[in-house]
């Protein structure tokens, strides 16, 4: 099934893709503008590859509520400046120290530790101002500054992205339990996944049982994608994955397989997203995209 | 003058600093929580010193308008969040590989690199949480937007703190002209003093008038006080300032003093503190307080 999945969801995600590309062209600085290096470095990161998965989600999950939410392109789009914010940081020497990306040198690589850490900022930085931005919707104000807030707290130290990431770093060195790993994937790779799900039905009024409904499916996927994530590192192969593979285990990071071993991980996972495809029952055929989303993000792992 | 000026201000200075001290205290996550590593460095590197130069002219400008304008104090606080993000990252190794700071080991000498840099982002990502979070007053909500945009942009790349800190970055190597100098002292350190006059007197309802004012001040105001810093690095010493001195010209680091000489960067600083009290003539006494903060960031370079 999962081969011909891929097969029959990359159309849409390559126009996906490419809508999202242009609005986040329209969102940076031109490579040229002053000072250069920063600019041509943001650039760099954003654009060597990545299949755009949070700000699909968002644009999914806004789509199910109001398909011309105005606001939703460019929130989705902040949300992957955020995301290569995170990449470039965790790629760093001190940090992960990988020099591929994507199948690509890392930021670092090419453009120096300095300006590498200094786009990371800039990136992060950016997506706030896009997010506050002025708007032709005043109405819509009070609800872009609660996005802002979960954005916020979702990439922050309390359960959010950095929470995970010290975490994730520090359990390095030993051997990490279940409760640890679940707080780092949750942390890391979830609580922005949800974010970005949540923040986009807002954009587009969904009503709060509604959210509570999105708030469970971004869990789930985000925790799928996380597994999925561990399991390609010892299943795939760095052609296949533009990047080092085996890293975890050389590592010792604490990661699904290593703890439970690699076909519960495949049916913890599996299960995952029939559940949050199952959340979305309610919206029928509307929520086909979202389920077949969900579907894709593990296909490579079975 | 100066050091009768110094000994008269300190009091209210040393009393605004425990009111903002207050704040970040509620602002900060408890350094027990977990992951207690992070929380740790961010409460290292915001309590290990400083003016807190930023709020108090944030608070000042905003009190000019109104006082008790909700929200000023906690905005003013969220700028010393932002400010000690900057210098946490200014001095790692990949930067500018300073071990002191405030008379205290730096962040990531105490914490090591990787944590430093996330604590670093932590405290960014946090003062966008504040500044974003649930108010009891949804008549400001339009302002508060504007007040994040502009934050945003402050410490951005286009003639922000961040555009600054690159073009320094590069300019150390070589002997940098004086309309580098110029955009390296506007964008890193004169972009968000101006933005933190403007933000403090925006939540406070000030007219457009009022915030061009303010603009004027905080402009001159920046530029006098980055020219101070490079002075002090001449004139002072490392007791004085806790930190490294004569790097500036170790590291061939485009200055005032450098470019222009001791005496005229002297006369340039004290001339834009003079128009800095001029603008604010309008406001009489009311505006004496900035005045006598705006004297006292050059007195100790005369």
């Amino acid at each position: 099934m999962s081969a011909t999945l891929r097969e029959a969801l990359q159309p849409y995600l390559d126009e996906q893709r490419s809508v999202v590309d242009a609005e986040i062209e329209h969102l940076l600085p031109p490579a040229g503008a002053y000072p250069e290096s920063i600019h041509r470095a943001m650039r760099y990161a954003v654009f060597a590859g990545g299949k755009r998965l949070r700000p699909i989600l968002c644009a999914e999950a806004g789509r199910l509520f109001d398909g011309d939410a105005p606001g939703l392109l460019r929130l989705a789009s902040a949300l992957e400046l955020i995301h290569t914010y995170s990449l470039i940081h965790d790629d760093l020497p001190a940090l992960d120290n990988d020099d591929l990306r994507r199948g690509k040198p890392t930021c670092h690589r090419v453009f120096g530790e300095a300006v590498a850490i200094l786009a990371g900022n800039a990136l992060l930085t950016l997506a706030f101002e896009t997010l506050a931005a002025p708007s032709a919707d005043p109405d819509a104000e009070h609800q872009r500054l609660r996005i802002i807030h979960e954005i916020a707290q979702a990439i922050g130290t309390r359960g959010g992205m950095l929470g995970g990431e010290v975490v994730d770093l520090e359990s390095t060195a030993q051997a990490a339990d279940s409760t640890t790993l679940d707080y780092i994937h949750a942390a890391k790779t979830g609580s922005f996944i949800r974010a970005a799900v949540r923040c986009g039905a807002m954009v587009a009024n969904a009503a709060e049982a509604d959210l509570t409904r999105l708030t469970q499916y971004g869990e789930k996927v985000g925790l799928a994608f996380q597994i999925a994530d561990d399991l390609l590192d010892v299943l795939g192969s760095k052609e296949m994955l533009g990047k080092a593979v085996r890293k975890d285990g050389a590592q010792r990071k604490a990661t699904y397989p290593g703890l439970h071993g690699v076909e519960a991980s495949q049916r913890i996972a599996a299960g995952l997203i029939d559940e949050a495809c199952e959340v979305l029952a309610l919206y029928g055929s509307r929520a086909e995209r979202l389920r077949e989303i969900a579907r894709f993000l593990i296909a490579r792992t079975s």
